[in-house]
């Protein structure tokens, strides 16, 4: 039976980090990005398009066709969108039943958990979270050279991109961003350094999938 | 330095079971029902009446010298409770700054966040939770024998604990309880075997406080 961790995590708390390394420590697939190309290669929809809608940012779309009032317009944005979600489902399915792996963002704790409950996968839902502070701190460590943000700037960033995070995971799982109930293990990253948690974290896993 | 665990937890989660095994890994000294006696012995008020305060059943208290109309007693019971509640805070306080401990309950990763945030202690805040299901089927698992509850009877019971949990730690710190970004790690006990992971979240924590 496949083995699949899925990370949600808020931006700036090193969820990417972990996983990575995760999948590292276990030998599992890594799937961050390739989820999108996979949706693109499903739909042949834009990239851009894609990447936009499963970030979260929706409004950037309906606002504009709105703003325009063009109904028909609007139904096919929302039908653009539907295909690219149940592409996402199938994507992150076939994902999971093809090896053993690491799947990070895109709602997959909600999408893998009934695969879970028809025992067709063993299953750890990890969030990674951290203090407004510390994740700051982590994005300020991290930026690209050559990437002045402010740290006003880099603030306003984080909500944003959390914000659009949780409005993506709630309209399509209907279910609260970051609720503990949906998950297995909820890792603060604040105080806690990733690389040395990770081996501790694997074995956690594997225990809880023995 | 010393270093402190503190267990959050739900009714039937298994909380309890987890701080004890966490304890005995980790070779510290372990404090749950000894946070009432020392309580007790601080303040001379009577066990029964310290226990039901910190389990937060204060509705008891106030509900009843309410209905009576008896202003004077209410003043008197909240003096009590306050002075418990201080009694408590210095408790957990010495009871961190006397060696490494686990302390199950109490508000105690409230209470001892200002001593890590000052330097003077390690801390690694758990909480630990499960699913409604899982909970009810540890409370059958473990209930002591000739206790006839019908399933009903535990489901509202577990709800009733969790409530009174939630209403103490609230009212006593002015955050929710159970909200993840209090603590450092959440535990979602049910998918998991407390004894097997014991030995790696005593392992994460030695990281975490490397």
């Amino acid at each position: 039976m496949n083995r699949v961790v899925t990370i949600g995590r808020e931006f700036g708390s090193g969820g990417r980090e972990l996983g990575f390394r995760l999948a590292e420590q276990l030998g599992f697939h890594y799937y961050d990005k390739e989820i999108v190309t996979a949706i693109v290669n499903n739909t042949e929809l834009a990239e851009g398009f894609v990447k936009d809608i499963i970030d979260g940012k929706t409004h950037r779309y309906l606002s504009l066709t709105i703003g325009q009032s063009m109904n028909l317009s609007v139904d096919y944005q929302i039908h653009q969108m539907q295909t690219i979600i149940k592409a996402q489902t199938e994507v992150i399915k076939e994902m999971a039943q093809k090896s053993d792996c690491v799947i990070v963002g895109r709602c997959a704790d909600y999408i893998l958990k009934d695969l879970r409950d028809e025992g067709g996968i063993e299953l750890f839902r990890i969030f990674v979270y951290a203090d407004p502070e510390s994740r700051l701190k982590r994005c300020i460590d991290r930026a690209p050279k050559g990437e002045n943000m402010t740290e006003k700037e880099l603030v306003k960033q984080i909500k944003r991109i959390n914000k659009e995070r949780a409005s993506y995971y709630e309209d399509y799982t209907l279910q609260k961003w970051g609720d503990k109930s949906n998950y297995d293990l909820c890792v603060n990253t604040s105080f806690m350094n990733i690389e040395e948690m990770v081996p501790h974290l694997a074995k956690l896993f594997e225990k809880s999938s023995s």
